[in-house]
């Protein structure tokens, strides 16, 4: 059989029986919209984009592709393998092949008014090699950084992405819902944090939790219990735990979990890209009173930022009047991290990606805005004892803020 | 308490405990010896290593660094967070903390003869924006791309790297044994792999599989049942399958599995940071005698290519005999996917990362030396209907092969 054929025949019917959600028409064209705008006021003639998130969001597709969006004139996606599949989930009208890159002049010289003169790429992100080569290919051209425009654009989420985290968040529930039938004395945590992630991928999380940063890795099992709790590691969080080796020394171990001790369950979730991350607090038994205290904070802590969370309500002002609260509460020294490891951010944005805009933390001082979506996550960390901590994942309303990982907020005893 | 010397008090001890492996002081000092002797023959007046798996296999430590290697001299391993933790799972004599890239100059002054006229970098990875960053912090060093001297030597595995792989094949093979309990009709695709991932975990494995390559993603849950196996998708691997969505188009997807078809299980593991690569075909009740025959012959390439391994067996010239193979066995179109799709690679480098050198396929003209590392994966695909392959992990002895994923390669029937 033929599998382009196969592809055009079968899939539409197929990716629909299987839930496949595509990103509507009008949802692209309104990101074009913005995208060319902001690419006219900074000079732009054209953008490459080659970022799978970045491509995805202005294409609807994540197959191998490069996307060239001209200031005039319509965005050409072109795929470097599964052609067929890509234009059934794109909504753009031009949707070609591409064997090799040498091909991409000549392919752009036939969408576009001309070779561009100024030329944006994500060189946030992309390789050294690979910005060579583009200069190379196109020798006549300047070539801009572009990234800010594009992760400028997509910190606003539009109701569309805010369902789609809204049901990563629902998937999140139901884990920690059977995180209760799950958990037991005597188990590791790192295979309780395997069995929460069967869960949830049954459920339609992802797996893989995207982030914009060299070198970076997010993983779903950050299971931390007891001392685990207050190891701080590699990442820029107040705690990381002891990992698996010294090759991936972050998230759960092999510790075996005990009664009566702090379990941490920080848990992303990923659904058709789009992400929502959640801390919930378990123990086997009563965990002692100083965690349930700092636990109280921690909420405390929580409920003032979303009380402050609105349209024009400064970002790193959020995260500064957090230090005042959990100094006035006893935590000053164990707030986000043991002194001289606090990390210095109370919420970080989250979408496609983990770590994008807006971060309310120091030196961000810019207003939110409707449809910003954030995990704010609010710890406190005793090295040696353990840590404990609550997040949820948040879009910023006209008036304040909607909850989208609703989950019970106590700490869960089992 | 301090957390500094709780790490430095308790870590040993614990990580003892949880079956740390750290990386051997003589093995450390080995491996500079060869980069320093590379070095010199480049030009290179010191490397700075910025990416997490060559500063791993450089140091021992994956904690956020950078590690600054003169030509002459020591190298001097610079940590951005977790300093304490580093110094332990480092035998590196020189571990210092790092609070900003503003520091470099100086911290590199202290530790080279002089600032380096001619610096490497992994210009094959790292971001434009960190290159332009650094090369403002070295305005007078010209930048090269050391790249290929580091994948150079990674290529090569010695017997402590290549134990770490055996253990990494030995989980693989406890897994593949607790698949038979775990599959059964009427299941997921996703359901399935995301248990024999939470078996996995449970074993060791550490989740994340890395892959030095721009937007491209690995993952362990690469199962495909009957018409999934089929289909071609983004990565460049002879069937990718349906995936969850539009955002994460390969690997498992939320179809039944049926009895009777053919289920392809692909399925990585890492330990330590090693990963090992294998396949293996399922089915509920049999699988119809076309794919039966498919998978005999897939058999019989993967044996013909392991019989032809040996140091200085040509990498081009195995993967061009299994296509004169596959023709003379009556696969010349479905081998390694369909008609104008089909991959043009029978094995590919397996270690730190996936996707390492060796290549064995078209344009690779070089032999294969004594401890390179491979998965050998022929896969038969058939459009609309469903794909069979076999995949194993191989190191290269002195006289021939050893399979470092020893799992039993019939047919495994629920």
């Amino acid at each position: 059989m033929n599998h382009a054929g196969w592809i055009r025949e079968e899939f539409p019917g197929i990716s629909k029986s299987l839930g496949f959600i595509f990103t509507p028409r009008e949802e692209i064209e309104e990101r074009h919209t913005r995208l060319r705008e902001k690419m006219g006021a900074a000079g732009l003639e054209a953008f490459l984009v080659v970022q799978k998130m970045d491509y995805f969001y202005l294409s609807g597709t994540a197959q191998d592709a490069l996307l060239f969006v001209p200031l005039e004139g319509k965005p050409l996606l072109m795929v470097k393998r599964e052609l067929e599949r890509a234009r059934i989930e794109s909504p753009l009208e031009y949707v070609v092949g591409l064997k090799s890159l040498q091909e991409l002049p000549s392919l752009v010289a036939e969408h576009a008014v001309r070779l561009p003169r100024v030329l944006g790429l994500e060189m946030d992100i992309l390789p050294v090699r690979d910005y060579l080569h583009l200069q190379s290919i196109f020798p006549d051209s300047k070539l801009l950084d572009g990234s800010g425009i594009l992760r400028g654009m997509r910190k606003i989420k539009s109701p569309f992405e805010v369902d789609l985290m809204r049901k990563a968040g629902d998937i999140g529930n139901k884990v920690y819902q059977e995180a209760v039938k799950i958990l037991r004395e005597g188990m590791t945590e790192i295979e309780f944090g395997g069995l929460l992630e069967a869960t949830a991928k049954k459920l339609g999380h992802e797996g893989l939790l995207r982030v914009r940063s060299f070198n970076y890795e997010a993983y779903s099992w950050h299971v931390l219990s007891g001392f685990s709790g207050g190891i701080v590691s590699q990442s820029d969080s107040p705690m990381g735990g002891l990992g698996l080796s010294p090759a991936f020394p972050v998230g759960a171990s092999r510790r075996v979990m005990k009664a009566c001790e702090p379990i941490l369950v920080d848990f992303g979730i990923c659904y058709h890209g789009y992400q929502a991350d959640e801390t919930r607090m378990f123990s086997i038994g009563k965990m002692p009173p100083k965690f349930v205290d700092a636990y109280k904070a921690c909420r405390e802590i929580h409920d003032a930022v979303l009380a402050d969370t609105r349209p024009g309500a400064d970002c790193e002002g959020l995260f500064l009047r957090t230090l005042e609260l959990a100094k006035a509460l006893g935590y000053e020294d164990s707030y986000l991290g043991p002194p001289g490891l606090q990390t210095k951010f109370i919420a970080h944005g989250i979408g496609l990606e983990l770590g994008e805009p807006p971060f309310l933390a120091q030196g961000q001082p810019y207003p939110l805005e409707e449809g910003m979506t954030f995990a704010v996550e609010p710890k406190i960390v005793f090295p040696g004892e353990g840590s404990v901590g609550l997040e949820n994942t948040v879009v910023v309303t006209q008036e304040g803020c909607e909850i989208l990982t609703p989950i019970d907020m106590g700490i869960i005893e089992v």
